[in-house]
């Protein structure tokens, strides 16, 4: 039997294949089940074994040594996105024995690579990822190979066998690009988030489209990089309004961002809605609290990340994701966008 | 034989010198252990009872069985205040075994009286209260009583043997008035906080104390009742500039509130700081995304939930309850102050 190589560890399903039995017969051997003819269970043994197979996770699970901690991983810059997802998870967990770890990172970097070491540190159940860490190619493999359960939020790459609860963030982005047009708004800018993530991506492809699908050219000079915090679209609010034919409106690619660019405005004596029209996305917090409130796209952060940890729950205590599952979007229309000026 | 003041929690040793056993056998007695004679087991009962000595949490660490679970207790609605608590005692945990559970509550009344059952059913090894639950009697007294460790963020009352990490927000206050006094404000109002939070208490008397100081005379119409979100600032302030003879300066409890009142003045046409100067609390996040930026005290929130959870490190670790400290405050002047109308 071949030894797989060391950079890569054995999955439940390397073994299945190895032994010729199907994965819900390794997972019964490994949770000590019965029903399983002590042949098929040397076989298994000795599969897993081969393999330098790790059943730690599972294993422990159905032989009752559950820690009961599940880690939520981030690594977000806006509070208010940050506190919807906790309370998401923490609403999920409300009523059952387990207990929610909190895991920022300061950069998809200093999580890369190191989900198994913190998980097995903290004795982790599972983990939720949330964004950038759902869409990080080195994590999601990493998690794959090591056979932790995990859930992703709202992830819009593919590559991972792990139930996620998802939006559409480009189909919600060309709502938006519908609602500036339906207000005669040509010349429109966007605020491009933080490249790490990969919802940055999806918000810039449906912009692109939405302008398409409406007979519009894309200017590279209207497509101002931000990094998804309220400085970075300030410095970008800046350099659009500097322009010498500047837009009537910018789209950011999130609502701190926007928060930025109605600062740059105020500024530059430029009102909202008046002369420029302002559009975030997430609808969290901070589009309500600054003036004109924020038109944004209303991502379900909290319900996203209830269901993903209910969807995690279900693959720790029955070994079975649920199916992926896309949650609707809502343009929400407040104060900050109005009619092009003629 | 003499019993421990009051203000130190007996400990595993000073039992086994008054039983004149070896700690161990406390351990053993206080684990359920085998192999103790009756006598010596009695001999430890009483001694630990005389010494109020609460055996639960010492006894477990001892015996090995530390969770390394640490939970942070806290009900805000500031999703900045939130996160910044957050990551100060993340930031201090680093490196360490602990883990940190975080423990949001809806309400004060949510969590009094219920402090033992959700750490015990977390396993926790300690608790780090932030305000308002620091200051919340009925918590307080049943940490006490069950000897669980804890330490406190910010508490402006006493009452409690815990370390604390305290700031001066009476003196804050007074510092915000002394600072409108002197850009010619003699017309100021208040808007405050949550009642169920000691900290609106503190910041009141501190207003009513700074214009006392300057010779100024309070008038209960200029105090209006908030609640420590964006709404209520937004209500006490449409309130207060709906005043026949309206204020020309508003000190908010928080930025949240204060976040608020700008609304209100954008909407009422009251231009910030033209003809009205606005003053937050804490300098949370809010305070520099909102336009113009707000005036606020900068309350050392990561600081102070770093330290604190130090504090509880220490009494977990060695039974060593550090002194307590008090942070100090800094009044941030920016865009939202300004000198009175003429």
């Amino acid at each position: 039997m071949t030894r797989k190589p060391a950079t890569r560890h054995a999955t439940i399903t390397d073994v299945a294949d190895a032994a010729g039995v199907s994965i819900k017969t390794v997972s019964r051997v490994f949770n000590d089940e019965p029903n399983v003819r002590p042949l098929t269970r040397d076989r298994v043994v000795k599969a897993a074994l081969d393999l330098d197979y790790h059943p730690n996770v599972a294993a422990r699970s159905l032989a009752g040594r559950r820690s009961f901690l599940i880690g939520l991983a981030y690594e977000n810059p806006s509070p208010n996105y940050v506190v919807d997802l906790q309370t998401g998870a923490l609403e999920r967990l409300k009523g059952e024995r387990y207990r929610l770890l909190v895991l920022p990172f300061a950069d998809v970097g200093a999580a890369s690579g190191k989900m198994q070491a913190i998980a097995r540190a903290s004795g982790l159940d599972g983990i939720v990822l949330a964004p950038p860490l759902c869409d990080d190619a080195a994590t999601v493999a990493e998690l794959e190979a090591c056979g932790l359960p995990y859930a992703r939020i709202a992830p819009t790459t593919d590559g991972s066998h792990a139930p996620d609860v998802a939006m559409d963030d480009r189909a919600a982005t060309q709502a938006v690009i519908d609602h500036l047009v339906g207000l005669g708004h040509r010349r429109i800018g966007i605020v491009r988030g933080d490249p790490s993530h990969a919802s940055a991506t999806a918000r810039l492809e449906g912009y692109r489209a939405g302008l398409k699908a409406h007979g519009l050219t894309a200017d590279p000079v209207l497509e101002a990089q931000g990094a998804y915090t309220f400085a970075s679209g300030y410095a970008a609010g800046k350099a659009l309004l500097a322009l010498a034919d500047r837009p009537t409106a910018i789209f950011a690619s999130n609502d701190d961002m926007a928060a930025g660019v109605l600062n740059a405005a105020y500024e530059a004596g430029v009102s909202v809605p008046g002369a420029l029209s302002v559009v975030g996305f997430d609808d969290s917090n901070i589009a309500s609290v600054v003036w004109p409130r924020l038109t944004t796209v209303h991502q379900p952060i909290r319900e996203m990340a209830h269901d993903a940890t209910g969807a995690l729950l279900a693959l720790i205590e029955h070994q079975e994701a649920p199916p992926h599952q896309t949650m609707p979007f809502q343009l929400v229309v407040r104060g900050s966008t109005g009619p092009a000026r003629a």
